[in-house]
C-alpha cells in the first residue's frame, strides 16, 4: 500500500477536481469519477485512502478558517496526512441524531473532545504521518439530535512548538471485514487522557449540514466503486467463458466432438449479458450523475444549474444504490460462470464480491436511501425534480425513435416513465394526508422501481447512439451490437418487472407492514 | 472435527435411514433430512463428511457385490472409513461424458486405475484410518461419452496381508474454498506409480445410471444444506433486530425519545419476512420431496408410488436449487440486516453467505438444473409428472378455500399453476417440433417460474393449516399468524413474478441468445 499511495499522490489523484488555487487540476467531476473507475478496479482500498482525503480536505476547503486550511487541507490534498469521516458511533450507526462525542471549548479557541466513534475506515494507519479525522461531536449545551451536531477536524497528532505530538486518539479495535482488506476499519477512542483537542470547522450545530454537502460527492463515489467492482468481475468471467471448454452444443452432444468454450452455451452468455447490462447500465447512471454535479456546480445558466440540481437529487440515491444491488448480484453471477473454481479464493471473483457487499451497508444503507429518495428527493418542491427526470428521459425517446431503435423498446419505456409518474403522485398524495408511514411502506420497493426505470431509459439511450452509429457506418460495430443486445435485455427482462413492483408498493401490500415480533 | 465426528458416527447418523440389516436406523428419507438439518445449521462441512460416506456405502448397498459389502459398505455406515464421490475432473467439470480417468483389468478381477480427480470433497483427512473414492472411471477399450463410465471403489489403502498399505492415491492440491472450510476439497491422482487398485461396483459401463439413482437423494439433502445455512442466517438476524436499538418510527422522530429495536422499522421486517417466507417454503419443499421419496420408495399401493416418483422427479432439480438461489438471497438480507456489523468475519451471518454460495454449483449447476428440468423431467412421460403435481396442488388450493383462507391468495396459486401449465406444453410443443435450442433458451427462467410456483402453492398449504389452527383454536397463535403473514407476502411479493417470466420463456426473448463472442 505505501507503494500505491506513494503512485497516488503523484497521479494528483486527491485533489484532481479542486480547483488550482488549492493544488487541485480542476477535472470536471465527471472525469474524475470516471478515472477513478479504474484505479477502483484495481485496488478498492487504495482508492478509499485518497477518497476519504479528499473528502476530508474538501470539507475544511468549503467551511473551514485559513488556520484549518493551511495547516491540514494543505497537508492532506498533498498526500502528506490522510483524512476520514468520523461519523458512527456503537449507539448510533445509522442514526446520526444520536451521536454522543462531546466537545468541550478551551480557552485558545480548540475543545476538548471525548468519545468513542467505530467503523472509521483508514481511521489509523503508517502510510503517512497523521490522520485528520472529520468528526461529528456534540458542543456542551447543544440541543439533543441532528440540530446539535459539529464538526471537527480531530488529528493523530497535533504540532506543539513545530512538533508532531500525540493528539490522545487510540484505537480501541479493529474491525475484521470480509472484504477492502487494505483498509483498516477503526474504533477509535478520543480523549481517554482527557487531552484530545478538535477544531471547530464552521460554525456550531452546523456540523450535518456540512457533512451532506460533501455527501452527494461521497455518494456517487460509492455508486462507482460499485460499478467497477461488478465491471472488473465481469469482464474476468468474459475471459474464462471464453477460453474454458466444457461441454458440448445442446442440438449435438456427440462426445467425440471436441468440448467448446462455456461462452457458447446460452446460459452461459445469459449471465454475461446480464453482468453487462448491470455494468454499462451502472457505468453510464453514475457517470451521468457525476456530470449533472458538474453542471449544477458550474453551469452559467441558471435554469441549467437548476435542472441539473433536480436529476441530481432524484439520482444520487439511485446512483449509490443501484451499483451495490445489481452490482451484488453481477459479482454473485461472475463466481457462477467460473464453476467450482469460482468457489475458490485462487480465483479473483470470490474476493469482489466480498468487496461489494459493503457498498450496499456503508454511506447510508439501500433501506435508507429508499426512505431519502420516496421521503424527501424525489417529492421535494411539488414534484420539480421528477418533472425534469421525465423531460430528460422523454428527450432520450425522441431521440431513440428518430434513431430507428425499436418501437416497441421506447414504448416500454415510455410507459414506465408514466407508472414511475403516476405511482410517485399517488403516494406523495397518501404522505400529503398525513399518513406517512403508508407512503413509505414500500420505499425500497419504490427505490428498485426507480433504479430499473432509469437504467432503461439510459440504455434506451445507448440503443439510441448504436443505431445512429451504424446508420452513419462505424469501425466498432461489433461494440455497437453488443449494446443493442443489452439494452434488448434490460428492456425485456427487468424493465417489466416494473409493473409488478409499482403494483406492490400502490397496493400497500402489508404483510410486513401488519408483521409483529412475536409472529417470527 | 474429530470431536464432532465421534458424536456424528455415536448418533448413528451414517446409517441412519438404511436398512436394519446393513446396521441402519430404518429412518424415513423424510425424517433423516429434516433431523440432519440441525446438524447442518450447527456445522455443514461435519455433516458432509457423514453425507458422503453414508451416499458411498449406498452405492455399494445397491451395487456392489459381498465382498465390497463386507470390506467397504459395512466399515462405511459404522464410520470406521469415510466416501467420497470422485466424478469430477480438470477437463470436464459439468461433463460428466469427457472423464478420461482410465481403468485395466488385472488378473485378480480388481482394476489399475490412473487419472486425475478435482474437487473431491473430503478426498483426503485424518478423522479415519480409510478413504473410498466412488470414482468413474473408463474400462479399457469402453465407448466415448456416459455410456463409457464404469463405477470403481477406489480406497485411499487398501489390505494386503491383512494390513492397510497405501493404493497409489496422492493428493496433488487443496482447493481454497471460501466456505466449507472444515470439510477438503482436493485434487486427487490415482495411479502415479502405477499400483493404484479399483475395484468394480456392479456392472460395466453402468457407473453414470449408478450415480445418478444417487443423486435424487443427494440433491434433497443439498437443498436442505441451502433450508439449514439459510434458516440459521435468519434466526441470528431476528434475534439481532429484536436487540440492537438504532433510530426511532417514521412518524415521531424525538431525538429525546429512546432509540427501538431495528425490527420495529418497517423495512427491516421486509427483510425479516423475506427470509423468513425463504427459509420456511424452501423447508417445506425439501421435507416434502423428501417424503415423495420415502413413499416412491416403500408405498405399497402402486399408484401411490407411481404418484411420488412424478412428484419426486419435478421436484427434485427444484429442491435443490430454490435454497440455493433464493437461500442465498436470505444469507445476504442477514448480513444486510445486521448492518456494519454484518459486513465483519466477527459476526456469523457472512460466514453463511459464503457457506451457501456453494449450493448453486456443486451438485449440478442452477443452469444445469434448469436444463434437467425442463428438457427432460417435467416433459416426461408425456406430462405425467406435471399433471400429478398440478393436481396436488389443485387440491392444496381446494382444502385453502375451505379454511377460509383469502379467495384472492387461492385465486393467485391457481392462475399461476395455469400459467405453468400453458406454459409447460407451450415449450414441450416447439421441442416436439424440434427446436431444442428455441425451446431451452430460457431454461434457468422456467426453473425459476417453476420454484416460485410451486413455493407458492406450499405456502398456500401452511396457510390453509393456519386457517385450520386458529379457527379450532391453538395455543400457538403467533406461529399460526405469522404462517399467515409469510404466506402472504410470498403470494402478494414473489409469485407475481411469474406473470413476466413466463412471458419471457414464452415470447423466446432472444437477446443472450443472438449475442455474440465479440460483441460483449
Amino acid at each position: 500500500m505505501r507503494a500505491i499511495w506513494a503512485r497516488i499522490v503523484d497521479l494528483g489523484a486527491i485533489a484532481a477536481t479542486r480547483p488550482a488555487d488549492v493544488g487541485g487540476q480542476q477535472l470536471p467531476f465527471l472525469v474524475g469519477t470516471l478515472a477513478t473507475a479504474y484505479l477502483m478496479a484495481a485496488n478498492l482500498s487504495a482508492c478509499a485512502y485518497a477518497g476519504l482525503t479528499s473528502g476530508a480536505a474538501h470539507l475544511i476547503e468549503a467551511f473551514g478558517d485559513d488556520f484549518l486550511k493551511r495547516e491540514m487541507m494543505a497537508r492532506m490534498y498533498a498526500g502528506e496526512w490522510t483524512g476520514t469521516m468520523a461519523l458512527t458511533e456503537p449507539q448510533a450507526g445509522s442514526s446520526l441524531a444520536d451521536v454522543m462525542t462531546r466537545a468541550t471549548p478551551r480557552e485558545d479557541g480548540t475543545y476538548l473532545i471525548r468519545g468513542s466513534k467505530i467503523f472509521i475506515s483508514g481511521g489509523d494507519h503508517d502510510l503517512t504521518d497523521n490522520v485528520v479525522n472529520m468528526t461529528l461531536a456534540r458542543i456542551d449545551g447543544a440541543p439533543p439530535g441532528i440540530k446539535g451536531l459539529s464538526l471537527f477536524a480531530v488529528p493523530k497528532r497535533r504540532y506543539e512548538n513545530g512538533t508532531l505530538v500525540g493528539n490522545d486518539v487510540h484505537v480501541a479495535g479493529a474491525i475484521h471485514k470480509i472484504g477492502w482488506r487494505g483498509l483498516p476499519s477503526l474504533a477509535l477512542s478520543f480523549g481517554d487522557e482527557g487531552d484530545c483537542r478538535g477544531w471547530l470547522v464552521g460554525k456550531p450545530h452546523q456540523g450535518l449540514r456540512y457533512m451532506f454537502q460533501m455527501m452527494n460527492d461521497a455518494r456517487i463515489m460509492v455508486g462507482m466503486n460499485g460499478v467497477a467492482t461488478a465491471s472488473v468481475a465481469y469482464h474476468e468471467a468474459l475471459a474464462y467463458a471464453r477460453t474454458r471448454k466444457q461441454g458440448r452444443p445442446i442440438a449435438s452432444r456427440d462426445p467425440n466432438q471436441p468440448q467448446v468454450p462455456i461462452i457458447e452455451h446460452a446460459d452461459v452468455r445469459r449471465m454475461l449479458l446480464r453482468q453487462k447490462a448491470i455494468v454499462e447500465g451502472g457505468l453510464c447512471l453514475v457517470a451521468f450523475a457525476a456530470c449533472q454535479a458538474d453542471v449544477a456546480a458550474h453551469a452559467t445558466d441558471a435554469e441549467a444549474r437548476r435542472r441539473a440540481a433536480h436529476l441530481l437529487d432524484v439520482l444520487t440515491p439511485v446512483a449509490k444504490s443501484f451499483p451495490a444491488e445489481w452490482g451484488f448480484e453481477a459479482n454473485v453471477l461472475s463466481v457462477q460462470v467460473h464453476g467450482g473454481y469460482g468457489y475458490s479464493s485462487e480465483q479473483l471473483p470470490e474476493a469482489w464480491l466480498r468487496d461489494q457487499k459493503l457498498n450496499s451497508i456503508h454511506e447510508g444503507t439501500t433501506g435508507i436511501h429508499g426512505l431519502d429518495l420516496l421521503g424527501r428527493r424525489i417529492v421535494a418542491e411539488g414534484g420539480a425534480p421528477l418533472r425534469v427526470l421525465l423531460e430528460e428521459a422523454d428527450a432520450v425517446i425522441g431521440r431513440a425513435d428518430r434513431a430507428g431503435v425499436d418501437a416497441a423498446w421506447c414504448l416500454a419505456v415510455r410507459e414506465a416513465m408514466a407508472r414511475l409518474a403516476d405511482l410517485t403522485a399517488h403516494l406523495g398524495g397518501i404522505g400529503l394526508s398525513g399518513d406517512v408511514e403508508a407512503m413509505m411502506l414500500h420505499s425500497t420497493d419504490f427505490l428498485t422501481v426507480v433504479a430499473i426505470v432509469v437504467v432503461a431509459w439510459l440504455w434506451l439511450w445507448q440503443a439510441a447512439l448504436a443505431k445512429e452509429a451504424l446508420a452513419r457506418g462505424t469501425a466498432e460495430e461489433d461494440f455497437y451490437q453488443g449494446k443493442l443486445c443489452a439494452a434488448q435485455y434490460w428492456i425485456w427482462t427487468e424493465l417489466p418487472r416494473v409493473t409488478h413492483l409499482a403494483e406492490l408498493c400502490r397496493s400497500g401490500e402489508d404483510s410486513y407492514g401488519r408483521m409483529r415480533d412475536g409472529w417470527f
